[in-house]
């Protein structure tokens, strides 16, 4: 029959692609690849961003993808593999690089990638315990742990891995919003016309207004309060805002604290807040994604004083714990909130006979069903080094924040903006012959001098906006970045200042 | 200075953690280990599933994590590495044994858990192009052919890659309640009254009912439509419904249909749907997070007749285009809905002074903001194997549900369900002993069957309910699977139905 012919060769080519030979050998090239890759880049050799014109790039993606080798034996997969690789080191950022100061996403400890690849080969997914019953207990032994860090004690609180900061604070406020309309999982948000509001710290991340435009509250229900000059959130004008709206009967989802805001890097004064919050009888949620990383440091604890009054906490392992993206946690103080989030049984997944198990099926209590083993590179890396390694980070970046201040500080054509509280520093470059600009003008020049700066390779920052106007923003979450290194950053900014000056462009 | 010198010790053990020749060496490592491991689970040896009490395995997990090697020098770490490798290898399930059919996750080809190697040790996340050039250019090459293969045009379409179908059909529901209800992103779900509803298949997937509560609707929005006799979508009812519902006005977010549907694999009349929904200018979602995959087979693309009228679709190529989870695409068939699940900026982000930039920075569309190099997987096996590969990965999947499908009609004491679509197959063991029994009876029976089939290591299946009774349902997702195998698995169900017989279980 030719149907079973073609079906026999369809499985030769099967296991041709699922030959643990080609695994294998694939394997040590990817190894030595990666080796020599990140050598070269922690060195500093080479671009930070080899930068390309987007278009470009997916056309170059499309047209790669598209040369594939005919009738391809192993030895030519193998350098098929080789020569996909090449390519992909070549045209991806080198978060490994010295200069690579940018975003809040760290270059991992590399050996983080090969716990996650045992996931990914493997492919330990989750939702249900018995799909990755080793997957399941490590996310769990790493909640427990952490929740420990935060001053909990196991048995009393509750958590969960997310992909993502932003999927983890849309969790605990779809939890909070549960909590505190209890009608609305099932009913909608409706209310007779009193809509809900969410009370959130002004800097907080985009992802808390999302989160409540998604969570059907609309991002009109979102009230701001004021910063003080270190841009916390004002206790005073929070207990005001919560007072007169529980004058008024408005439902309150929760109020969202920041340890540490995006902007600038500002903790919140959680011990007031949470005493407020616990007054007006209000959800306290805390965007921890950035600075939890401090409850693992003898030094900066104190920034978190208070956070274990937080009714729910994020704090993603994939910023300063320094593990591969994505890996966030969602922490519940009270684990009577452990299933709040959704209510529903799906009976071909929550096997009735064996009630207990939901305790352990991570899809009762994520937005995802299936699941990657996304805490294997957490639990990898405390495994190897232990808490200590992930302290040391935490100290030596928040130090090199400190150290580019003084630096910026003691330099006279740069203004920080800000006394840093961790690794996050926002400043503008003043060139002598800019003194006098207007504050608009001087804004735009930061975000032109920021994209070339990024293009040319050199380093890798990020601009943002300073009450509308632009500027230059820096963190340093590459422990491997040194104070000789930031000297270089603010001469290269001069440099390719003057070139913009020269150019007529500023 | 006292702090110079424990800063010069920390950022000694950071160099250690970060030490290339520490990935290298540990690289071969797992390399070696993951290839043996997969040589003997292919071939069958060793149990599927290592079954453990889920408290058991979390507490080994906590302690081989603190069992931290003090003062490890490089030859102490890769030591450390290769036993916790042991560890996570013992402990795991183990899908590419041909024994695992179980949930709709696969055995994924190998070779696309190193491609996810390179986006975990070098960390290409995106959220913004920069961050990662290539992530970037890698999802939209495969979003643009994938979308070519639903039968659109490059250019007039969209999509992105997200972490797992579950927020893939979220995300999608959430740009078709914003379309749908304008006001809804800002000012929220109140309506004056008339709650929005969703009008979904009676078998979809849990995470619809579930996207209705997290958007605000409420689950009890979800308005089901009835089921023909093969369990799909039945297009007279839907059409009586939506036409009720528009004649009272009620706001309409969607229609969702399955492509397939999870409990029985049933795909819908997609053609009919789609013609209904546009003559009562419905939205129509049409969740293919499963069966997307027929698109690239010649002979089962006509299960997915009419998918390109859909205005939206979900397609998990982390299910039958076997990479490792999680790659889920959605899919809008309107390119000027790209931007409609969310309306914000965040000027840190997304930079003004370049805004045709957003149109490469992924986080405008994605629940995400970091986001992992999700398409890494899937570019590299198309790269290395073309679409051949994954066209024989379901025809030869979808036969071998036909061909377990025969091997229950023929025998005495199994009943088949329903007819398979593709290879998801729902059935009952029903023995010699226990013609006469109660169905309900017979339904706790398959449970618990299925329960001691997967304790026992032999085979992974899953259980279900038809009709609220329990039945056994084996998804052939494992390309490696024979009917050798399959006559395997009708033994093993016999002899442990046997063995709970003679213990008086039944």
């Amino acid at each position: 029959m030719t149907a079973d012919l073609s079906t026999e060769q369809a499985r030769e080519r099967i296991r041709a692609a699922y030959d643990p030979t080609l695994l294998r050998q694939a394997g040590h090239v990817l190894v030595e690849a990666l080796a020599d890759h990140l050598a070269t880049v922690q060195q500093g050799q080479g671009p930070v961003l080899p930068w390309h014109v987007p278009e470009d790039l997916v056309r170059e993606a499309g047209e790669v993808r598209d040369q594939i080798p005919p009738n391809g034996n192993r030895a030519a997969l193998v350098d098929r593999f080789r020569r996909l690789l090449a390519t992909m080191l070549e045209r991806g950022l080198n978060l490994h690089h010295p200069h690579y100061i940018g975003h809040q996403v760290p270059p991992p400890v590399p050996i983080a990638g090969w716990f996650d690849a045992v996931g990914s080969v493997t492919n330990q997914c989750m939702a249900i315990y018995d799909m990755g019953p080793w997957a399941t207990a490590v996310e769990q032994s790493m909640v427990r742990r952490l929740g420990e860090q935060i001053g909990w004690q196991v048995g009393e609180f509750s958590g969960l891995v997310t992909h993502g900061g932003s999927l983890a604070n849309f969790t605990a406020l779809l939890t909070a919003r549960n909590v505190s309309l209890p009608d609305a999982w099932e009913r909608g948000v409706m209310t007779d016309g009193r809509m809900p509001v969410l009370v959130v710290h002004s800097d907080a991340h985009y992802c808390v207004a999302r989160s409540a435009g998604m969570l059907g509250l609309g991002t009109g229900s979102v009230l701001r309060v004021g910063l003080d000059s270190q841009r916390r959130m004002d206790p005073n004008r929070l207990d005001e805002l919560l007072g007169d709206l529980r004058k008024r009967n408005q439902p309150i989802v929760a109020t969202v604290a920041c340890a540490c805001a995006t902007p600038i890097g500002a903790f919140d004064p959680l011990q007031t807040i949470a005493d407020i919050c616990r007054r007006h009888d209000v959800w306290l949620h805390v965007d921890a994604a950035h600075g939890g990383c401090a409850c693992l440091s003898a030094r900066h604890r104190h920034l978190l004083t208070g956070i274990e009054c937080a009714d729910s906490i994020v704090w993603d392992a994939h910023k300063m714990l320094f593990v591969p993206a994505l890996c966030a946690l969602v922490l519940y103080r009270n684990a009577a909130h452990r299933f709040e989030a959704f209510r529903q049984d799906a009976p071909y997944l929550f096997d009735p006979s064996a009630p207990g198990m939901a305790e352990y099926d991570s899809g009762m209590r994520t937005v995802e069903c299936t699941k990657r083993a996304a805490a294997f590179g957490l639990w990898g890396i405390w495994s190897m080094f232990g808490p200590q390694l992930l302290a040391d980070m935490v100290d030596v970046t928040f130090e090199m924040g400190r150290a580019l201040y003084e630096k910026l500080l003691a330099a006279s054509d740069f203004q920080a903006l800000h006394e840093p509280q961790c690794n996050i520093v926002v400043f503008r470059h003043v060139p002598a012959g800019m003194t006098g600009t207007s504050p608009e003008h001087l804004g735009r020049f930061q975000l032109e001098l920021r994209r070339r700066l990024i293009q040319s390779g050199d380093f890798y920052i990020v601009s943002t906006n300073v009450d509308r106007i632009g500027a230059l923003r820096v963190t340093i979450i590459n422990p491997l970045t040194t104070t000789r290194d930031l000297d270089q950053l603010l001469d290269a900014l001069r440099a390719e200042a003057n070139r913009m000056l020269a150019e007529g462009l500023a």
